[in-house]
């Protein structure tokens, strides 16, 4: 087990929910952010960013797609990869844990049955106005949190949010954190400038300087923030057993808000999981968003793509797609009931042959 | 625990399911069946009733509605009865036991978080047009039980459905059960004729005639039934944990769609909890119904409003109001759990006084 999970921080963690119990959620939503162009590669045009969130739910739930023809698959400058949520779903699948699907705002409703909390997408972060009533969001996110850790030990939370790394860098820079050049993307050339840019007309639109909203998470997503963000964190203060936020850079932003909400805020049982790809990418740096946060520990989970007969995989290990859909989390899940890297990369292949 | 629940038929699941964990849902819906004139007293005006299963759900989990500055009340001939909300709140939150909510076509949705498994409301039955795709509404409760019973032991599933037992009665009265007069109502004077009238002139209109749909349960819904009807049937079929169907006649229509889905459906495992007003209520009889579909046990919780100061809850032993948002489940499952019914009761009240 120790060798598929990279540990940075304290592993404390992984020793007391192994073999637990654990429920995995997926929180959606989109935003207009996602449709500027060279923002996302979580879609093959702009516009079709609108159908990921719920054709990558629908995929692990059912094994395809309902809201789509096509499946979604990240194509960057020739290098097809397959959306994470097949990495996701070979996970759930092989440890059999339960799925939860929660709407903090899909354009596009997955076909499946999902818990409302939002319904309406977020803005343009350009313009800065990003989300209408993130408070009201956060809240319903609590109340959440509070029913669904009654029914379980542990909580992972993933997302799919197109253009997500965009407005997490909006809510973490709002708040003050240093963050140039450490926000992850979907794409090999990460595009920081375009990103900062984004924020920066944002910002000033909504009448914000950098680091003004350091104490005032909600007026920061409400800002530059998607209303994803808000929902996990009201989900994560709302549970009464540890939680897990599956994914990348995106998750710093959560954990700022949840800060924000509560400065003392015991992370002690609330950590990050993601993938090997983003922990380890070159033009991104987790560790140093979290440090800046809490002591946050980070799991990254390697599923040994580099091994991997699929191309599609293999391309993962080249900056293709990095993560989503909570796969860097669901891997963690399965792995600690047993589940070895090696049946999931297997697993993953064997999915990859059916749906594409 | 012998005294507050009476058993007709087997009493096995009681062992069962003592002490076990247990989750609550309560499916919401509308149809503008419930707008037809002197059809029920699940509000207080006919289009008020629009607002019911949301106030309702919203007053269990939160203590007040958010929806309506008004609590529901069912006001019938002067008497006046709280709604059985209060008694499910009372239930859940002396037993601890989380409560998820189910959409399945309400008009007015609820402030907090809720599952959607159908977001259209049921049309009026005396044109034939009950629901528009009850096969779709069953396949997403299908897996929405699948997914929910691998978190718990035990599932109750109760409902707000306003003008529910004139839908029940429509969806029996298709699938060939003699109802006549054995449907239960929300007001003293169950209005018998005005339901069969209704439920003829739909069948009429749809083109069916009484029992020809035996073994076509979706159409008889469609025609002449309820969104709320296939969602129970679905994620009770899907679920893989023991259910009770926590509702007064309405859920014998479940039971009639289960059956009409999968005729030789185990009923060992799935059975009915009502209150005592429903399972001795003189205007209508649930065992009858209950028996010519299969051997369902059918559990009924006697609350002791005979000894209660509040005069909202004595008039429940007059039939101004016998069931509802799962009353007789919930104290059913609090009784497992090791409530007392004098606990329920006295909760009840202090809740009405804090309430109302």
């Amino acid at each position: 087990m120790d060798e598929a999970i990279k540990c940075y921080g304290s592993s404390d963690m992984i020793q007391k929910l192994k073999n637990k119990d654990s429920l995995f959620l997926c929180v959606i939503a989109s935003t207009l952010t996602s449709r500027i162009i060279g923002i996302t590669g979580a879609g093959a045009t702009p516009e079709l960013t609108d159908y990921t969130p719920a054709a990558d739910v629908e995929l692990v739930m059912l094994g395809k797609p309902l809201c789509l023809s096509e499946i979604p698959k990240t194509v960057i400058a020739g290098d097809a990869a397959p959306t994470p949520a097949v990495i996701t779903k070979a996970s759930l699948d092989l440890a059999d844990i339960p799925l939860l699907v929660v709407d903090a705002g899909a354009v596009i409703k997955p076909n499946i049955p999902f818990i409302n909390i939002n319904k309406t997408p977020g803005g343009d972060i350009n313009n800065g106005k990003g989300v209408m009533n993130s408070a009201e969001i956060f809240n319903k996110g609590f109340i959440l949190g509070q029913t669904l850790s009654k029914l379980t030990d542990h909580l992972f939370i993933g997302e799919s949010t197109p253009g997500g790394t965009t407005t997490a860098l909006g809510v973490l820079t709002a708040m003050g954190y240093e963050v140039d050049h450490k926000i992850s993307g979907s794409t090999p050339e990460n595009p920081h400038m375009l990103k900062h840019k984004v924020v920066n007309n944002g910002l000033k639109l909504s009448g914000y300087t950098a680091g003004e909203l350091k104490s005032e998470p909600f007026k920061a997503v409400d800002a530059v923030g998607d209303p994803m963000i808000p929902a996990v964190a009201g989900i994560a203060m709302g549970s009464n057993v540890p939680v897990i936020l599956a994914g990348g850079t995106q998750m710093t932003a959560v954990c700022a808000v949840i800060k924000g909400v509560s400065p003392d805020f015991d992370f002690t049982s609330l950590s990050i999981a993601t993938t090997v790809f983003v922990a380890e990418d070159e033009t991104s740096d987790i560790n140093f968003i979290a440090n800046q946060i809490s002591d946050i520990s980070i799991f990254a989970i390697d599923p040994l793509f580099e091994n991997s007969s699929t191309e599609g995989l293999v391309n993962y290990t080249k900056g293709s797609v990095k993560e989503g859909v909570g796969a860097g989390g669901a891997m963690m899940a399965a792995i600690l009931k047993g589940v070895s890297i090696d049946e999931i990369r297997i697993r993953t292949e064997e999915l990859c042959k059916d749906i594409f």
